[in-house]
């Protein structure tokens, strides 16, 4: 089988088309690599970008929108609302068909030393690449931002794991990394009463103690006047869409509450709802080669 | 997006696996094509190839096999349980992507045209291909099977769609056709009375005035002691995994009886099991283009 690895680079550009366009080439320029997305956002100041291929592939597509961010992007002058350390933010390796994420883990080390060395970008490790346990969280690698990592760097403890121990002049400093796929999943709830939504979200979040890699919040969704768990799944094989749906499910009961419908915003690997139709019709020994989209794709070049 | 084809023809040879390979090889001999699954099935004396690849070139494909098929099968010395007309018996052709039934449907006619005008041999063309109403039912074009349709196929209502209207001296007849995917289905049951197996096979059967699109029979699984339904989803567009699921698992619960899990045998198309997925997550505007591996597949060359 190929290998297939996904690559979910953050660029702290979001304004700036002409600027987006050229990090974007620098990506597909490189062979056999498979663009899947582009989405900038101006408030946050920020692009998310999404391609796939193999893991040698990928990892030069990396380094060369992170080159070409370092030359285009002044963190100096950046303002957003998104928490952000560097002009490459972050760069997350997560593994697709026939890659472990032991070998995504290796891709981000890889990645980071050449970050590092030949672009002298300091570079933190992060999620399953990281080398100490709190850097797991990448939130706490970003703590204090571009601004006040200036500082911070030069402690023992926020020391970087590659390249110099000084933010670079111009693109700061990039976290890498690995982990699975999340999946952007909303439960919409028979009631305009947010505070339901917001319990239910407790319930289930790793935060409150519930599923470890489950994140939620309550919200409203004022257009529909029905409140909303917002829900990011963050290892689909630890916790499955079906059991958060069912979770969902009984915790609004409580409530006499009924869930009226659930979402996936983008991307969805198709194990996932391949396990929830599993689930649901009780499939014995069901394999996914058994879907002929799968064997088509196990044989494409 | 690239059009896609799939076509399951049935060789009336199941016991020599020296002629099945040249068989095969002349399906694999045309450029593109994506060889699937061969299964040869002795008692039947009977092969089923699956395969696909763009509309020309599985037509050229199965032109080419039923040309082997022609050379190398006998139908008079032919004996097996399945019923059958010809060396190859049928040709299905399955719209799977990019491509319309109606597509199918002339690939079909285009196809039966050249067998017969080329090969001499008489074609008749089935469900969404048939030109009269009695022959979208296989087994109404079957009927008598070879031995039977050499004085048959005189009569003007038995007259083939192209070819001569007698028997090819070896190679009998050939129907083409097109038709949805088929999922093969079964559900088993939490008790050992077959009865109750084949009471539910009835409450969902199109031939018991229930689903059309649906064949079932209750049989005994003899090793595990349990009874199961077995069915063949026909076009899971008109009535989904789930809603045969749901119906089982109703009329199972008059009995008492659970459904203990459910098996697809060989291959599904994707989309039946997302449908699964989204009906059960009751999902709002999903997509299938949302899925990773769709994206890939519709990329690939």
């Amino acid at each position: 089988m190929r290998k297939l690895v996904e690559c979910v680079p953050n660029f702290s550009e979001g304004r700036r088309p002409e600027v987006v366009e050229q990090i974007l080439e620098a990506i597909r320029g490189v062979e056999g690599i498979r663009f899947l997305d582009s989405s900038s956002d101006a408030s946050h100041n920020r692009t998310v970008v999404t391609f796939i291929g193999e893991p040698g592939q990928v990892k030069k597509a990396a380094f060369l929108a992170a080159a070409r961010a370092a030359e285009l992007i002044n963190m100096e002058e950046h303002h957003g609302e998104h928490p952000r350390i560097g002009a490459t933010d972050v760069i997350p390796f997560i593994p697709i068909a026939g890659v472990t994420m032991e070998e995504c883990v290796d891709l981000a080390r890889e990645l980071g030393r050449e970050i590092g060395e030949k672009l002298g970008i300091p570079v933190y490790l992060y999620e399953e690449a990281a080398t100490r346990p709190e850097r797991k969280n990448l939130s706490k690698v970003r703590e204090g931002q571009y601004e006040g990592l200036k500082e911070a760097i030069t402690r023992p403890e926020r020391a970087p794991d590659f390249g110099p121990a000084c933010l670079h002049p111009t693109a700061g400093a990039t976290a890498v990394g690995a982990r699975p796929p999340l999946i952007a999943y909303n439960i919409n709830l028979g009631t305009s009463d947010v505070r339901i939504a917001r319990e239910i979200a407790k319930a289930i979040r790793g935060s409150s103690g519930a599923y470890p890699s489950i994140k939620a919040l309550g919200v409203m969704l004022e257009d529909r006047g029905i409140a909303q768990v917002t829900i990011n799944v963050c290892n689909y094989r630890e916790v499955p869409l079906h059991r958060v749906f069912e979770t969902v499910r009984s915790e609004a009961g409580r409530y006499g509450v009924n869930i009226v419908g659930s979402e996936i915003v983008g991307l969805v690997p198709m194990e996932a709802l391949l396990d929830a139709a599993a689930f649901y019709l009780r499939l014995e020994g069901f394999q996914p080669e058994q879907v002929l989209e799968k064997r088509l794709l196990d044989l494409s070049e």
